[in-house]
Parts: structure tokens; C-alpha cells; sequence
């Protein structure tokens, strides 16, 4: 059939109540732009683990399994402790990530000057704030082999993990990452520590040689991530796509966070490699995790999760117009004030996850 | 002797010139505080390089050995691509860490009321920001075998790096932690990455089972480094002591330089083992690197070096007395208006690298 396939699994913690917002808004870019999609729910975490015994059961691996697009909320709730350490990584995010090849993480970072107030950025460092970081997701020093805590002859343990990245593995990324910024501003800034680590000079190496054979219309600069991370703080706004390894990527994407207000903004996508006619499984989600803390009491910020869907309409369904219509409106509502806890001022009118999604939806 | 030796290592790029200015200073509380400090210059980097064939050179490696602490400058000027890479590898700074087993990199972020205005961070989120980052500095995925990269049988390269810490590398930088947050505001952060790495389940077991054995009067928590990464930039006066491996403090502690103002201001130091008396050989520098774009200008911040001085005063010199004055006369210069470029608003006047050492000086 013609229709694209989306599985909304919202998860645990925070990930259902934000992905609810962000299912209705997709629904109704669905009815009211006419958009061929065929959305199919599915469940994830210790309803499904009490049922079935997985966290991850059949009915939503076959959902994922025939979906173009996956809309994901957030695993690891409060209810962490009750299903046991094995059933929880058999269906974890890290496994689904690699069953999937979902090798290139997009996280982009972009100032609101409406949340210039509530940033800890002063506001002349988040003017023009708008880049993209995209982290290779499904090798180096998450996957990497062998790895282990094993006890030494004299009794003390050595924990030991491997970085590692082979030529294809950095140049698919980093393929992503010029094929991107053809479409932006044409730059791409790679991070790595080649100072360092071998597993750098080869990535360095490799983005190089790519750049030089099939992308020297595309501007390419390289920083070292520790420089990277402070650059980050001090002047966001020099950025374009930057690209980096999978830890790297991590923790700078974090580090870049609050340059966006709050964590809650942010939004992403894993995308897998491209079929012949250039489609690629995408898994759109919130940066955010589950956070316990606050889950089931209605106070999350979907935007994270809303902002995913305009990702996923720019992508997956090939809207552009609809994904440009999505952010305005966005946009629109935190220009009128809407401001769920995470980026209300203090004093200021704190919405619920819900009224949030309201004020989106009245402002589409 | 009762004398306490310093070796005085200028180095490359502006490591000289920042050198230049906390040497006089050091040479100050010698002179005037009648601390017995025997002082010995040394060189590094491509002078004696040519002279000798060797950038750290025979005289260097005595006076560094014999040393109780030495006051280091920076390495790789702009001269770097005129020594041989073997040459330059031999006497690098990552081999000297090592040769001295200086494995607790301690540095400090405070933020200076006087530069709230030059800083990137809004000034709410800069109050009361006072904390310090302990980096395990000798082991991790810097030192880690095996490493390299080879031919795979397809003709692609695979580049690899082992990230490893033992039980009591582990436990010897968190007694640092430990130690430190004893004689400050009592609390230890420790930083790692367990919901993913071997390695950081490991740091985890350690840290938790030598606070529970001996250090249960200081609270200890524990973050992931991504959210570290984001708390350092949201709300960094909540850390008193932060413990972390080695890359993951490369990265945390130039994400949090902006909380100072300017990389130029921050100092550190490099401990190595205690002996039967605990006293610590050490390595203090700032922590900037050579900044071959500004070398030899004579406009770099000298602040890192002069407050890396305050430091030895307080830990090799034992004269935590003079160590507050000195970082008081640095906070009555600055609140006189005196600014290097890196720390001076638009159009405000800009000292030389000098003129700020006098203006410390001045100030004592
Ligand atoms: C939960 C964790 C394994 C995950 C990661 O480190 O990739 C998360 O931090 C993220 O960024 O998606
Ligand atoms: C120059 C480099 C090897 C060094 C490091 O990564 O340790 C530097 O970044 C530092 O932080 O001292």
C-alpha cells in the first residue's frame, strides 16, 4: 500500500503522557493535510513485561518491525526495579538500536527567542543558535567488543570497554552529515580527540577523505571534543551539522542542551540506512528520558516529543511545508506565553503536558 | 634541604609568556613571605629541540625529577610541525603524567563576581559557583591497550582504543575526592557512564564501597556524564567535588570553563602518590593549551598560571594563608576593571599579558 506505516510506542515514565500530545498532533496533520499514514500503537515496559513476560512483546516488535517511521516516548520508569535486569536489556533502547542499524542520531539544538529569559544562556549567545548534532548511534564504545569486568590474579577487578570504529562505519555518518548541511548553511564541523586516540585519527582521516572525494562543495572543520564541548557554551551559534562518535555525541548533545531552554525541547531522530529508493527506518523521540521523578503527574513538556513529529514530517513523510507549519506553531505558542514547569519563569503560569499540546494544536 | 623545589617550565606557544607573569609572582611570596623555595628554570619544546635533538631535554628531565612541584606552561606552539612527531611523542605531556603517576587532576571552576558580565552564563546561574573537578588523569581510554589501527581483510581499517580502570585506580582519585570534600563543603559528585560502560559499573562499585569503608561522614551522589554535562551548564553552583575518569573530565571541565568566564582563568594541578609524609609531587599549570594563534602577542590571560601558584601555595607550599591572598589580590584586580582581552567586554580597555601580572602584584 501507499501508506506510511508509524508505531507510536510511548513507553514508560514521562513517555506515554508526552506522546500523547504528540499522537494528536500527528493525527491531525493526518485528517487535516490529507498526510497517507496508518499509526498502530504499541506497548512497551512493565505492562506488557507483567503480561508477557517481555518488556518488548511480540505485538510491538512486529509493529516496529513493519513501521517506516517509529514514534517513541522513553523507557526506564519507576517501575524499573520490578522487571529484572535480563528481560530489561533483551528489549532495551541500545538493542533496538542496533537491530535496527539506526546509525546516525539527529539532535538539533535550536534557541527560541521566546525562552531567552528562561535559558542559563545569557541572550546575545543564543541569538541565531540553530545546529544540528549528529551522533553515530550504533558502534563505539557502546557496542565495541570485548568488554567485561574481570577479577585479576592479585584480586582487584579491571573493568575494561573498547572504542572502535571502522571505515564504514564513519564514513556512512558522516555521509549523513555533508548530504545535511547541503541543505542548510554547508558546514560541517567533525569532533573527535585525534590528539589522543587512534579511534579519532582514523575518523578524522576518514571524514577527510570523504569530504575531498565527494563533498568539497560543503565547508569541513574538525575540533577536539573537550574544545568542542566549551565552544558549545560559549558560542553556539558558530555551528551547522556537527558530527561525532557515539559517546561524543552523548555528552555534547547534553552539554548543548541549554541552549534550547531545556532538555524537554529537544527533539531527535535514529536513522538507519537507505534503501534503494533512499528511505530510511527513523525512530523520532524526545532527547529526554522517563524522568521518574515527575512521571504520571500531567507536568511533562511534549515539545520534545512534538518537535520529534515535525522531524518526522520533514523526513519520514516528506512534508516540508507541514514540518515548517508544526514549528511556527510552536513557535507561536511559547511567543503567547505557553510554558509548561521546565520553562516557566518563576511566578509564571505553568501549563500541564495536555494544555501544552492544546496550545500547539490552537496555534496549527 | 628544608628548602621545597619548584621547577619553572615555560614551554611552547604562550606558555612562556603566562609563565613569565606567575613566576614573578611566585618569586614575590619567596621573597617577601620568606617561603624557602628553590626555583629552577627549565626549557621545552623546539629550542632545545634543536639544540639537543630532544624537546624535553636532559637538564629539564633532572630539574623535574628532583622537584617537589613544578609550574608548567604549555606544549605545541606553532612551532609543533618542526619536531617530529617520535621527538615530540617522547617528552609529551601525556607521557609526563604518566612517568610521574600524577593520576588526580584537580581543577578548580569558581566564578568571579567581577566577570559575570564577560561570561556566557547568565549571572543567576553563576552565583556561589565554586567547585572542582577531579580528573583521573594516568589511566582510562587515554593509556589503555590494546589501541591502534590495523587492516581488516576487506581493505577497510578498523581504529580502536580500550577504556580500563582497576579497583585501586579507581579508589585512589575518589580518596582524592573523598579527602578534598572533607576540608571544603563535604560533597563528592562522581561521574560516569554505568547505565552503558563496564568500566563505569566498576568506578560505581568502587567509589560507593570506599565511601561506605571510610568516608561515610561526606555525601556522595552519582550522575551519568550527559546529564553532568547539563547540570554543569544549568545549575553548576550545586557541586562542591566532582570525580570522574579521564576523558569524561577532559570534556566536563571545558563545558564548565565558561562558569569561570574564560579558559584563561582556570589553573590546575596534577598530584601524584602521597609518600610516608604525604606530601605529593605535582604538576601545576593552567588549564588552556599553547594558543599558537595568540603566542607571542603577549595579550594572553596569565590568570590560569598565577592561580595554578595559588594553588602549589596551598598544597606543596602549605601556606594556605598566602594562597588566599594571592586569589584575593586576583579578585581585586579584576573588580578594579583590569581585563585581558579574552575576559574584557567590548571596548573596555585591555591589558597586556604583563601589565595584568603587575596589576595582580599591584594588588598584593
Ligand atoms: C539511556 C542511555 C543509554 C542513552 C544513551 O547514552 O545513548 C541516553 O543517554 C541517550 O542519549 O539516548
Ligand atoms: C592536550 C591534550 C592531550 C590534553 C588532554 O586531553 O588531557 C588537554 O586537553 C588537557 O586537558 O590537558
Amino acid at each position: 500500500s501507499n501508506m506510511i506505516k508509524v508505531a507510536v510506542v510511548g513507553g514508560e515514565g514521562i513517555g506515554p503522557e508526552v506522546t500523547d500530545q504528540s499522537h494528536r498532533i500527528l493525527k491531525w496533520f493526518s485528517a487535516r493535510r490529507s498526510i497517507p499514514v496508518a499509526l498502530r500503537e504499541a506497548q512497551y515496559g512493565l505492562i506488557p513485561y507483567l503480561a508477557t513476560g517481555k518488556v518488548l512483546p511480540d505485538d510491538t516488535v512486529e509493529a516496529m518491525e513493519e513501521a517506516d517511521a517509529i514514534l517513541w516516548g522513553a523507557t526506564g520508569g519507576p517501575e524499573t526495579t520490578e522487571v529484572p535486569p535480563a528481560a530489561r536489556k533483551a528489549g532495551s533502547l541500545l538493542s533496538l538500536r542496533s537491530k535496527y542499524d539506526l546509525y546516525a542520531n539527529l539532535r538539533p539544538i535550536v534557541a527560541n527567542p521566546a525562552l531567552a529569559d528562561s535559558a542559563p544562556l545569557k541572550a546575545p549567545v543564543l541569538k541565531d543558535v540553530d545546529f544540528i548534532i549528529i551522533r553515530e548511534l550504533t558502534s563505539g564504545i557502546y557496542f565495541g567488543e570485548p568488554r567485561g569486568i574481570e577479577t585479576l590474579p592479585d584480586g582487584q577487578r579491571r573493568g575494561f570497554n573498547t572504542q572502535q570504529y571502522t571505515t564504514s562505519q564513519i564514513r556512512r555518518v558522516a555521509r549523513t552529515a555533508f548530504e545535511l548541511a547541503r541543505t542548510r548553511k554547508g558546514r560541517v564541523c567533525s569532533v573527535d580527540k585525534a590528539n589522543v586516540l587512534e579511534t579519532s585519527v582514523l575518523w578524522r582521516e576518514e571524514v577527510t577523505a570523504l569530504h575531498q572525494a565527494e563533498f568539497s562543495d560543503v565547508e569541513l572543520t574538525h575540533l577536539y571534543v573537550d574544545n568542542a564541548a566549551m565552544q558549545i557554551v560559549r558560542a553556539p551559534s558558530q555551528f551547522d551539522v556537527m558530527v561525532t562518535c557515539n559517546i561524543f555525541g552523548d555528552i555534547l548533545s547534553d552539554c548543548a542542551a541549554m541552549a534550547s531552554g531545556s532538555l524537554g525541547m529537544l527533539p531527535s531522530v535514529s536513522l538507519g540506512p537507505p534503501d534503494r529508493l533512499g528511505r530510511r527506518k527513523a525512530l523520532y523521540e524526545p532527547v529526554h528520558g522517563s524522568a521518574p521523578d515527575i512521571a504520571g503527574k500531567g507536568i511533562a513538556n511534549p515539545l520534545g516529543s512534538i518537535l520529534s513529529v515535525a522531524m518526522m514530517l520533514r523526513i519520514t513523510l516528506n512534508r516540508p511545508d507541514d514540518a515548517t507549519l508544526l514549528e511556527k506553531a510552536v513557535d507561536t505558542a511559547l511567543a503567547a506565553g505557553a510554558r509548561t514547569a521546565d520553562i516557566a519563569e518563576p511566578g509564571a503560569k505553568r501549563l500541564s503536558t495536555q494544555e501544552m499540546g492544546d496550545a500547539v494544536l490552537n496555534a496549527l
